[in-house]
């Protein structure tokens, strides 16, 4: 037992191939069905069965451990991260492009002891790439091991960031000034692929330079953050401060440079806490 | 000789192929070397290669055939569409997400006769997915037709667009400002992947459901617009009149009320045209 989590680990792979399939399989049926029923339907139904798949699966194994997931903090279960073994699952990460079957849809799970982040996957399933951490033991896609590009200057840089419309005016204004302080920087531009996790995971194979997003939760960043980190990427709180997986925000980069220059041209606006919401 | 251009597609599939290859080899060259040396030269080298492939193979085959190229043009040769056939060649779709290997990369070939495009062929190299349509028989994804979303609602519609740092302020707050109306509308999101070609043949898969873009050229259009009609997409001037090859702007769609309405919406600014610049 010189690792306690490495077996969870080695389980928590095959769940989340498994949970992959599902997704693939609801995204094979016919797009005429999926467009005269809802798609919101489709994405809520195969949301949670995928998060029921997982959390059965994990909790027939290790029955003492904690859980928090998407699915089940929409239904009430509290979203507090203890000292308890816990596994932080988003059973889709990317649920506009699963309706649309835009292809980065990954499943996501992050699992922390001491409120430390052990180890993290994450599985891009349209693009079959399973990207895999343990602490201190090195990040992968497909078993080939992954590091961020090292670039240290902005200017060199591809930023991932999402945009959305949001009812609250100012956020929306403030969204839109920082996409428009970074343009003018100026980057080599700026991408926006609509999954979280897997912007973490481009992030960390070196595919773009940085990634900063305030509104997340703890289930879209707990997986992507041990990859990321385990690449050799920056994580930190949008603020500069130390990335906090409860906040709902966050900036990566593959550097330190990077990541400061981000803090610097970052608007901040409030987004709440996981763990004080509901 | 029932159809005189199929025989020019076959072949066009087969260049575009060894094209791809070309491009995925320069891209597995060691990211530290590239980093080291120059990766804007490195892509520069590249796009210039390519083209030479690909418009050396099709010169052999097809002698009295005229060419315009991205990197001919760039070179000094004319940009004018004539009524004699004529390949329409971007040997490498994507530079920027070339340098920092972000995933979509393509090379992309358009062919007309008397100004009209006759096929157009789109390979998406690191997803290894082909795009190809001749004009009355449909667009295919790896040999499997393909046909657009068919949405008709603006509100349920992923739509695409690139955002970048432009030199003159007014295009640039324009650009902000189209984007910000489209997300007010709201619509269900942007997404940015950064290749003209392979946004187009997301749209024509059924990926996304519409795509805008000023300040393009006719080789990024070329290939893509064949396919995207061919897969029942609306293909239109930005300002809602027909679609000109030439003009330097398009609004593609899934259907013609998302066309109009993104008509609506945006606001144009000039940007010149490929036959009156050089």
């Amino acid at each position: 037992m010189a690792d306690p989590w490495q077996e969870c680990m080695d389980y928590c792979v095959e769940v989340t191939k498994q949970a992959g399939k599902m997704i693939c399989e609801a995204l094979q049926k016919d797009i005429a069905v999926m467009q005269k029923s809802s798609p919101v339907d489709l994405v809520t139904e195969t949301d949670q069965k995928v998060e029921q798949l997982i959390i059965s699966s994990i909790k027939e194994k290790y029955p003492t451990h904690s859980f928090i997931g998407e699915e089940s903090v929409a239904a009430g279960s509290p979203s507090l991260l203890t000292d308890n073994p816990t596994w932080i699952i988003d059973p889709i990460d990317g649920t506009t492009n699963f309706v649309h079957r835009f292809p980065f849809v990954s499943v996501s799970i992050g699992f922390t002891v001491k409120k430390k982040v052990e180890f993290g996957i994450v599985y891009s399933c349209i693009e079959d790439k399973l990207y895999t951490a343990r602490k201190g033991k090195g990040a992968f896609c497909n078993g080939a091991p992954i590091k961020v590009s090292g670039q240290q200057d902005i200017c060199q840089s591809l930023v991932l960031t999402e945009m959305g419309f949001k009812k609250d005016p100012e956020h929306f204004r403030i969204m839109m000034d920082n996409m428009k302080a970074i343009l003018t920087i100026p980057v080599h531009g700026i991408r926006s692929p609509g999954s979280a996790a897997v912007n973490m995971c481009l992030v960390a194979c070196g595919a773009a330079d940085a990634y900063y997003h305030m509104g997340i939760h703890c289930w879209d960043m707990a997986g992507g953050a041990a990859i990321l980190t385990e690449a050799g990427g920056v994580i930190v709180d949008i603020s500069g401060g130390p990335f906090d997986l409860m906040s709902r925000r966050l900036i990566i980069a593959s550097s330190r440079p990077i990541a400061e220059r981000l803090v610097k041209e970052i608007t901040v606006f409030p987004c709440g806490r996981d763990d004080t919401e509901g």
